[in-house]
């Protein structure tokens, strides 16, 4: 690890991290069958029912290979870039000639189609070869190397090859040479974040220090007086205001430079991206000032615009947050790309300072509203991450367009799922940081870790069925003993963790910033049993949540549950959950998962009055909630996250009404000894 | 009366009614002292602060009289149609010769920029003279005819003078030249219907048949295939779905002809205007099947697509109806002239058949949706009408953007002030039907009627603070006894209602249809006390509007009630109102109106958490709710139709409780002997 100064709490990720069974074992598998061939065939035009990307033919065109017309969204590179950052990973943990052998043959594409100057960017190069540079704030130049520089980061650290290294180093160079805080140099900053952070992986990489200035520079000059982005739209002659209505700077989080900013802003996705880089800047710097602002971005970030899902961006238009508290769960955005970039921002929270904080917002982005964005069978996508589904109101209602109610094969604008392939390529490496002290566990998976603590190769089996169940296994193999802290997150949502070292219960538990520390000598053979209980709960947003008053949404471990119209019947609002309700788990057949069942009451809506001054009669109906990121995967209808509850409405769906309803039996499974629904 | 067949049970309203006191008579006022003039400036461009409307001085440039361009809408025109309609209702009412005086001079120039084929349009005479009647979809030359009409036949009524008539008169022969049944003839009918109602009541000054069959024309030709609006973009050289995106057809009621429609859809002020010359049509010719057609419509509308506000129009995109059910409080649209359009299509269903459901919605849209609509002052207009307003939602999110917060000096598209302005400077015409056998009271407001019941003159002195109190008195004058019944509606919200005749209470009343018959001699000297006990209402909406379920909304008679910020603290959702809170009435010192007043419960907010498995507290508040109409009077800040409730909440708001918030004096004042707040 690159010297990263003082700051004693910081780790870095453990990278040598092999999952073995379990939701995210299998997640990241579908990625490796199914999502990166089926991305290589959509990037290549072959999915017949899908929107052609023409992204590699660009390329071929760009390198002088085949005639034609640049075809697809400006920023159509970064698919590939994407993809091939996910190949990168597929690759380190999973080493497959095969593709392998595609990866070199794009990269080699890519390097073609680099100009002399070390230029990337085949938009530009095909359709407005003089206007390079002259429009940063809409035309992504930037935002692509990013993705470029992290593709080849990726790609060298999985298979030593330096190709694609050496083109993103000599576009570094160019653009090195055109932006920077020198007096002959444009003062210019993306529209669209996502160099910063891939210039300091860089800089990780390389070890030059210009990297680390560059990403330093962009992040700095943005917001800054005169503004460039209105410098640059009159330098084009253009009206800055042009095709920029309400969003204006924040859209873009450049309304003030990057030290004077409070409120999490604009576009949700370009908002996370930047975050992350400022955390990363962090790390290399040890910026106090920067470090307090990224703080307060996080705090706004997380305790006033996220929701239960993890997902961000309350609307729309301009794709981003509104204000405090406004969290809508119809008309929603909650961008797939959105909630990953939450994901990495936490990822780098925790690398800073260990805080169970941010691994329990990164648990709950993940295993909701990321994994929500892939279909079961990885091949149908959400953009957009809506927390209520009304689907006759979604196709009629024009402020619902955005919320489409199935799963797509792709999109036009891709940029969801090859940022759901890499996160999930690489999700082995999101479980372990350490340090020169400790071995943090963030994330709770079947795996296995193989690592060196105070240079003893040390390998640390982790046993488990989470998330579905809350005990966790470890199993400490070494060749001599070592001695470390091994410090585990005990998530928020879990009010009575029981931990067993060597078969003894550890009477007083050593809790500290949300994590559970065991400092002593660890020797091959030791065994560390973490249980957390998960009881199925009933979570109530602040009621400064408008749309969430007198609601719950059901969570058990991480996972968020819904409601879907297959186990109901329409209108799931009318689905009212008595506080005193009693709920079980259950497995489900045809989800093959562990899903909520119980009894509820539904008001009745037969009557014909619309308005009236008599009660709604209740009655008793069999609730089945599913995890929200499955929803969508069996047919298309209403979902809804939080469910009408509250108040003392007499009523009690006892465990004998439950039984009444569902016939379970117990026996033992994957998930443990859950019962199963027959 | 024009002899209108068979149907028993029509009726004609009576339009000799002077309103005294109350609600009515102040609203109606303000339009005659406040709204008048000041639409009268505002056609003159004479309101700095307002945009500005040009419509005059078109006129004065289409005349020939004035150098200058058209500005404005493509219907700019019927702004000064409907102020002539409303100053017609006035002098009817009130005459006044310096109003008089200005409407024969608008008069005199519509007149002479009238064109000598009989064409009246300033837009296209000016603009575009080549292109006349090719653009029916998109262009309103049939709606400006219409309310031309309109104003035509009022001014006519009221002063007895023809100028405008012969004006219109002369338009609709140039009109019926152009589009017909006949085979030479243009197969075109409005896209903004209103000449079809208006050539109705031409029909019915005129006597002249070809007003009628072209109004039938009119309605029964829309929708057709093949459709007129497609064949015309064709003619035009145009793609026919330029401008149309999701509205297709149904967004003007063009989607199926007349007699196959069965829901409410598009923009909802074309609907109401069309469906208003449906029931005329029926009124006309007795045609069954139209009968039933409307009546599906009307119960489709009402049962389905109302808010409780008499609103209509779930959406902004289309400005329209969007699906059964779909009733959102805050992305609303619910425009002011939808809600008048409601009552004017529930005067014609009145007409038809007297039914109380009728007058209950046009009590229950002129109460509320439509008084919205207006300032207290008078100089003020909201255009949409929102049942939920949290200001910084609506000022962040684009999909409110068309949610004004507070009430405008004017709008661009203006259709709205002066629309209210017609329909208050005449509603005193709404109060009483009466036919052959009977007298019809649709409406109660201090008044008086002047009326002939089997050639007996009859006056009617109605005495009430309706809707402020329930008690009506209605003195007989008549010159000698005349035998007839006497129909009193007895609102849906009554459920016990009282009455005495000359001092006795009746025992047993006959109630049908909603209707209260007394059928027996009256004489000079009858007086009639009709109570119609009052008591605050928790009304519930069908749990099949998701968005209001558990929630109830205040009532008293037909005032819909509303919480604002000003008597509260923000966020009103977090306010629970337990189901046995008592509630009182009192009057406002400074609405100077009864409110509700009240003790609640509200959820403490102030906790940092954003999402908690803990129970929020709730401690006990102050309520007061204001009448709906008067919301926006005092400041800016949230608004709230819908009030979070149910559930067994153990809490009881006492009497003694809100007599420790509120202190209030019992006293005789203008609402009878209500409590007023002091």
């Amino acid at each position: 690890m690159r010297n990263r100064g003082l700051k004693k709490n910081s780790s870095k990720p453990c990278q040598n991290v092999v999952l073995k069974t379990g939701l995210l074992a299998e997640r990241a598998q579908i990625v490796r069958k199914k999502v990166i061939p089926y991305q290589w065939a959509a990037l290549n035009n072959q999915i017949p029912s899908a929107e052609p990307s023409h992204a590699i033919n660009n390329f071929r065109i760009a390198a002088g290979e085949r005639d034609g017309d640049f075809q697809g969204m400006v920023f159509q590179d970064s698919d590939v870039a994407k993809w091939l950052e996910a190949v990168a990973y597929m690759l380190a943990s999973h080493p497959d000639e095969e593709w392998e052998a595609k990866a070199d043959e794009v990269i080699d594409l890519v390097a073609r189609a680099q100009q002399a100057d070390g230029y990337l960017n085949t938009y530009y190069t095909l359709v407005e070869p003089d206007m390079r540079w002259t429009n940063l704030r809409e035309n992504h130049e930037l935002y692509c190397a990013g993705h470029f520089i992290e593709a080849a980061v990726a790609y060298y650290e999985a298979t030593g090859k330096d190709q694609l290294l050496q083109v993103v180093c000599k576009l570094v160079d160019h653009i090195g040479s055109i932006f920077g805080p020198e007096p002959d140099k444009k003062k210019g900053y993306p529209g669209h974040e996502e160099i910063e952070l891939a210039l300091i992986k860089l800089y990780r990489v390389t070890g030059d220090q210009k990297h680390l200035d560059l990403a330093k520079y962009f992040v700095e000059e943005r917001g800054r007086q005169p503004h460039y982005f209105a410098q640059e739209a009159k330098a084009r002659g253009d009206d800055v205001w042009r095709h920029w209505g309400k969003w204006e700077y924040p859209y873009s989080q450049s309304h003030l430079p990057i030290r004077e900013q409070t409120t999490a802003e604009g576009h949700s996705v370009r908002a996370m991206y930047l975050y992350a880089a400022l955390a990363d800047l962090v790390l290399e710097t040890n910026d106090e000032e920067l470090r307090r602002v990224c703080e307060i971005l996080w705090e706004n970030t997380v305790n006033q615009r996220m929701y239960i899902t993890g997902g961000i961006g309350s609307q729309e238009y301009g794709e981003g947050f509104t204000v405090d508290y406004d969290l809508p769960n119809d008309t929603v955005y909650a961008e797939t790309c959105a909630a990953i970039g939450l994901v990495f921002w936490a990822h780098r929270m925790l690398q800073i300072d260990p805080q169970g904080r941010y691994g329990d917002v990164l648990e709950r982005a993940l295993y909701n509203g990321v994994l929500s964005g892939m279909s079961l069978s990885g091949d149908k996508f959400f953009y957009v991450n809506p927390l209520q589904v009304w689907p006759e109101v979604a196709r009629k209602r024009y402020d619902h367009r955005h919320v489409e109610t199935t799963r797509q094969e792709w999109f036009g604008c891709a940029c969801c799922p090859p940022n759901l392939a890499r996160l999930l390529a690489s999700i082995d490496r999101y479980i372990y940081t350490q340090n020169e002290h400790s071995l943090y566990v963030h994330l709770f998976a079947d795996s296995e870790l193989t690592t060196e603590i105070k240079h003893v190769p040390i390998t640390i089996r982790q046993e488990t069925h989470y998330p579905w169940q809350g005990k966790v296994r470890f199993r400490v193999k070494a060749s001599s003993e070592v001695k470390f802290n091994l410090r585990v997150r005990i998530p928020a949502w879990c009010k009575n963790p029981q931990v067993e070292v060597n078969g003894q219960i550890l009477e007083s538990m050593d809790l500290s910033q949300g994590y559970l520390v065991m400092a002593r000598p660890w020797a091959h053979g030791d065994e560390i049993v973490v249980t957390l209980p998960m009881p199925i709960e009933r979570v109530r947003a602040n009621p400064r949540v408008r749309e969430n008053i007198g609601k719950v949404a059901l969570q058990r471990g991480p996972i968020v549950y819904c409601l879907e119209e297959v186990d109901h019947s329409p209108n799931l609002p009318a689905i009212h959950l008595a506080d005193h309700a009693q709920l079980a788990i259950a497995v489900d057949e045809e989800l093959q998962m562990p899903v909520l069942i119980g009894s509820a009451l539904r008001w009745d809506d037969s009557g014909e009055e619309l308005y009236t001054t008599s009660k709604f009669a209740l009655k008793s109906v069999r609730l089945k909630a599913v995890p929200y990121f499955a929803w969508n995967n069996r047919e298309l209808g209403e979902m809804l996250v939080w469910i009408n509850s509250g108040g003392g409405i007499p009523f009690e769906g006892s465990r004998r009404r439950i039984r009444r309803n569902y016939e379970v039996v117990k026996e033992n499974n994957n998930y443990g000894t859950l019962e199963r629904i027959v």
